[in-house]
């Protein structure tokens, strides 16, 4: 079986065909600048490039080159579009209503209109992307795999905020959650190279990349996790400054006179390791620069690593203790140093880094010592093979 | 020796005169609707009471009465003004230049001037008080003790959030934390009861009141606090919020069309334990209520302690691990259940609540177990004390 998971942004896709016999990509691709000038179709397969460049001026054209770029006879991968059985979109918001992957069909399409106050930037090219394969493809089953699902397992003392309970019900305003696929998909291989079943595990698992979030994740559920309402919340990050006193956004409101659409963007582009160091927001730059001394770059990596490990404390403590904590997502998966940091700072619950386990970049790996009570892990997230396998397990059912 | 010691809020002045000697209250006493219709006065000392019911229309006239009080013939306590060495005021907001207490003079009265515009509702009537005193008492040497100063050993990475580094030049937008007198106080007499040296101890302070903080106390140096930028910050408290998703804030005044001050009212004022449960924001309101079956009075003390063991938790990794645990003020003095359900969830690091020892209201003991790892700990605050102790240091040297 073939899936085709699309991935669509406001004015760019990803894509990947994945083949379930081997779980690998028999094609990956990106387009860029829909609707705008010069947009650019980019394919790998086979180890090569196909470029396309051609006016795009909606996505359903895009994915119509998409299909094209896979069949073609030079470049591509499959000899028709029967091949592909099935399509997994991901969505970012599910809201309340789903806390698994679902078949599309009308109902959750007029779920998702729902959603797009929850999710303004991210719903409607999601659903644009969904009603443009929908035409080109009319009798392929959809799948939408949310963002939110896996933290729908949340307690309720977790996911509330001590705010009036009518903005919960009124408004939907609670936490949801975001990061969903990538959580899911590295914990259920942290258990299998444990040996483990997911049941009998607490796990911590870090995605750490330009948005970075945690998540608890106890007996196989999740019971917690640091983003919020919106992805903004929680640890910081790459430009988002995560949780704050909210006192401070009315005192910039009122003394500083910036207005809503100002602060939106300055929390959400100009704020986390960029907004402390003003090198920038990849942690490679920051990471230069506080070795050339720029102290500005240091107080930012310090302040990210103080907050992972208040999370991880946290959420260590309403687990009762923690068996594992995963790394994953660009920084989890390359940041040598952060992670024997923040490995070693679990001292306290018998966490141990070994050095030259550690020295990994981007591979699946036990990084703790064998005597280390709780097993520090680096797993390369996969969102697409995740969708992809949720995909699947939906239109076999 | 004997030191007044004065909280002045805006329409409401405490006062206790403590004898240094005994360290004891000869006399203690509260005036209420200063610059309001029916002001009054109520004085206990020597096991009565004595009211004052008189026009007061401003500060100055209370103390007044206050000091007549003190020194009155048949209801006062000392015979002659002159009996009072020195005063010794509570000031909210001492910004970044008071990590101590303070002898006032000019120079202090002009900083409480700039720190206004950090805490526009508290430092005022502090700065009215201490005025007051000034005009009534020339001669008598004054003491301002800052509820943020316990909280400036922070180290930066602590204080600072992921915002514009610009936000804190500009702005002193930092974490300063409030409740410090209270935190400093409970650990120095933890020190005292475990008979060791504060220097040697992690603590973690749970000021459990209608307003609510932690702080992180290793060798002696508070290194984190949970109330922020304002006392708006950190655990959700009676009213107040604590900590959020920021753009809720931002999407409750885009989409949902509040004012800037309806939200200062909402976080401030109908939020904590009363928005969840609509009940109150009186703890032992709500516990009646969760007791008769009222699911949201159950949700908002879920909530309120999952956010202490959150704190708890992070707080123990910060300092990498802790040796005890202190509870105080109202709830964390008189809570008997909820310090049970606390101190069991740090069973991990080996905390283990005595339950014939938990039984305590008001009184100072250890009620962990003789075996628990963690020193759990009861010790109701005394900031009046712990003011009058400064102040008595200053004066003297």
């Amino acid at each position: 079986m073939k899936v085709l998971v699309i991935n669509c942004g406001s004015s760019s896709l990803k894509y990947q065909l994945i083949d379930m016999t081997t779980e690998k990509p028999s094609a990956q691709g990106l387009v860029e600048r829909i609707g705008l000038e010069g947009s650019i179709l980019t394919q790998k397969s086979n180890g090569e490039k196909y470029i396309i460049e051609e006016p795009m001026p909606d996505h359903k054209k895009a994915i119509e080159l998409v299909l094209g770029a896979l069949v073609d006879k030079e470049h591509g991968v499959i000899s028709s579009m029967s091949e592909i059985s099935a399509v997994g979109h991901r969505v970012v918001h599910g809201g309340e209503a789903y806390a698994d992957s679902v078949l599309i069909d009308e109902n959750v399409m007029k779920a998702l209109d729902d959603f797009i106050k929850l999710a303004p930037l991210h719903n409607p090219p999601n659903i644009i992307g969904i009603n443009a394969c929908k035409e080109l493809m009319p009798n392929t089953p959809m799948v939408a795999v949310f963002d939110t699902a896996f933290h729908q397992t949340l307690p309720k003392h977790a996911y509330m905020y001590s705010l009036p309970y009518e903005l919960y019900t009124d408004y939907g305003i609670r936490k949801y959650g975001f990061h969903g696929t990538s959580h899911k998909y590295v914990s259920s291989v942290a258990a299998e190279m444990l040996g483990k079943d997911l049941k009998d595990l607490r796990i911590i698992t870090c995605h750490l990349g330009n948005g970075a979030s945690l998540a608890a994740i106890k007996n196989g559920k999740c019971i917690d996790t640091t983003m919020g309402f919106t992805p903004l919340g929680g640890l910081a990050m790459g430009t988002r400054c995560g949780n704050v006193d909210p006192a401070i956004v009315t005192f910039l409101l009122k003394e500083c006179k910036y207005s809503v659409e100002d602060l939106d963007t300055l929390m959400n582009k100009k704020s986390g390791v960029y907004g402390i160091s003003g090198v920038s927001s990849d942690f490679r730059d920051i990471e230069a620069a506080a070795k050339e001394g720029n102290e500005r770059a240091q107080l930012a990596l310090d302040m990210f690593k103080y907050r992972v490990i208040q999370y991880t404390g946290s959420y260590t403590a309403i687990m009762g203790g923690v068996d594992a904590i995963v790394f994953t997502a660009g920084l989890g998966e390359n940041g040598i140093e952060i992670r024997e940091q923040l490995g070693n700072s679990f001292g306290f619950v018998g966490a141990k880094v070994d050095p030259e386990k550690n020295n990994v970049r981007g591979e699946a790996r036990i990084i703790s010592t064998d005597d280390s009570k709780v097993k520090l892990m680096v797993i390369p997230t996969n969102e697409e093979l995740m969708i992809a396998r949720d995909t699947k397990a939906i239109v076999e059912k």
